[in-house]
């Protein structure tokens, strides 16, 4: 029997990812594996006085979230919660801010169900400790569960753009499930047995690429961008062997490490706001009415990292993290990020 | 006795290191080591039917290489080859094509005198092995040799923009002195002991630069020029790993390594070249005309680098270079490059 597909989430990513499987399913080697028509959930929601998903479902355009873009008639949009009972393999692309709705869908997802996280960011605990997303999932449904990250800016993968993705993955069925779904020439997956990794480099370099559109809104250039992207990069190691032990360095080299985070760092959203703020002090609420109600993951993973650094007592091996904190949620003078370009980085993690 | 300071080459980084040097010494801790008065010997030439030297000592600017930035007054210009003999650290800053020109200074040079090179690329032996510089200007003049390099675009650097360099090193006198001579504020040094690590990063990321820049001229944007750099560092790493093997995988992770690579394949030279490659074609030649005669290396490290892989029976293991040298050298078709960036990298290297 064909495996029924669906999406949980019709912001940018969502709808991207929407199309890029409702498209994959239709190919000779793929169709076998899976039903033509692929679900895309998404709360109920108005685009100039018309349902969101009434638009997609007769004009194949999400007109919201990612304009312009035609969407495979396969895609079908729905907000009936009762609908996704039936899925076997959902790609859960909620914005993470809402991460906590999808508990809505207790009861309701099946038990042998594949979940697929594509969500940034970390469920922060009143103690303090954070959660990840993976793990907060599996959790809930007690289902298996992957992670897709990757350098992936979602209006290019939309258009068909030649890039790379990251599958984290725990067993070989929901690994090669999910390679078979969103592997193609244009999209192209590496699969690593690595979860945790896989998810927190996705997660932390929106820290890092807030730092990085600070510095250029301050008027720096190149050479001072891609030194705060190397310390960066250096914090988000440091933070996975201290406090993940069990991820793989090797994970940094994928598309979900390093490209992710040099792509982030030139053109995300959260470097766009580093920018405006960095600039013109923009507020995030301001910035987020600019870019449409779109919503970004930097400020609140910052603030969570700080926390549980805090919480581990840890703020000081941390001082781009800490800093980045300090100048988005506190309000701390901006040039304080120069101080964080080091030295002698490396004697202090490896001498 | 107070150390004399050199840089061999009036280039555009030549000229940067010689700004940057010179502003170093007056410096109150440092002044105390070496001389205020740095050399900076160049080849004798004209712009504009004056003497390049005479433009510098008279007008302290390099109208040639670096028009628009004023230079220290104790900067001071030559092309008079004894002058050198007095040198106790020199960096060697001359452009690839011409690095050979060096043994003009055998006898010259002291024998106690600490070599620091910035120069990217090799020495292609008639064997088609490579030599690193470094090793070469050791066999030389039989002194000591440091590398220097890092996510440095000159003219940047010139301006006091605020980054890194690494440097790769041997013995401990010859680290002290230079990270004293070039460590500032805005100039902020790495020290690693791994001379081959250092400067190999340095010189193959040209070739992935120049990669990086033909993708764009082909029409492609950042989801697909991250995916270009992530799959060459892992071709350097790979590089690295078979052939270099007591270098260190650390050193990557410096400014040297994926801050370089990053900064090279946004803004280099050879990125640029790639640019003009991928849209219209452009000759090597006709595009060093147009950058105003200032060379690239990528190309010649292309070349070099396939030479060796032939010579080591390896080219199939390092699809990109392979490529990169195949479109830029025999001119076959651009869009190959894009079979290039692979859907499993890590169970190739790491399974």
């Amino acid at each position: 029997m064909k495996l029924k597909v669906g999406v949980i989430g019709t912001g940018n990513w969502g709808t991207t990812l929407g199309l890029l499987v409702a498209n994959n399913v239709k190919r000779p080697n793929v169709s076998k594996y899976f039903e033509e028509k692929v679900t895309l959930w998404g709360i109920e929601e108005y685009h100039s006085n018309e349902l969101l998903s009434t638009i997609i479902n007769l004009e194949h355009v999400n007109k919201k979230y990612l304009s312009g873009i035609r969407l495979p008639e396969n895609l079908f949009c729905t907000s009936e919660i009762s609908i996704c009972a039936d899925l076997d393999i959902i790609i859960v692309a909620m914005p993470h801010q809402f991460i906590k709705k999808i508990e809505d869908f207790k009861g309701i997802i099946k038990r042998n169900c594949i979940l697929i996280s594509v969500v940034k960011g970390f469920i922060d605990n009143p103690d303090k400790s954070i959660t990840l997303i993976s793990t907060y999932l599996k959790n809930t449904f007690k289902c298996k569960v992957c992670v897709l990250m990757g350098a992936n800016i979602a209006t290019e993968v939309a258009k068909g753009s030649v890039c790379e993705g990251t599958l984290g993955y725990e067993d070989e069925e929901s690994k090669e499930l999910s390679y078979l779904l969103l592997n193609s020439y244009n999209y192209r997956v590496t699969c690593v047995k690595d979860i945790p990794g896989v998810e927190l480099v996705g997660s932390l370099k929106n820290i890092v690429a807030l730092g990085c559109g600070l510095v250029e809104g301050l008027g720096y250039t190149g050479n001072t961008k891609v030194a705060i992207m190397r310390n960066g990069l250096m914090e988000i190691r440091k933070f996975l062997k201290y406090f993940y032990a069990e991820s793989k360095d090797e994970t940094i080299f994928q598309s979900c490490g390093i490209a992710d985070l040099v792509v982030s760092c030139l053109e995300g959203r959260n470097y766009k706001y580093g920018i405006m703020k960095g600039k013109e002090d923009t507020s995030l609420e301001d910035f987020e009415k600019s870019m449409g109600g779109q919503k970004i993951q930097g400020t609140g993973t910052a603030e969570d990292i700080f926390n549980f650094l805090e919480y581990k007592n840890r703020t000081k091996d941390f001082p781009l993290f800490r800093t980045i904190y300090s100048i988005f949620i506190e309000n701390s003078d901006p040039s304080e990020i120069l101080r964080c370009i080091s030295t002698d980085s490396l004697s202090d993690m490896y001498k």
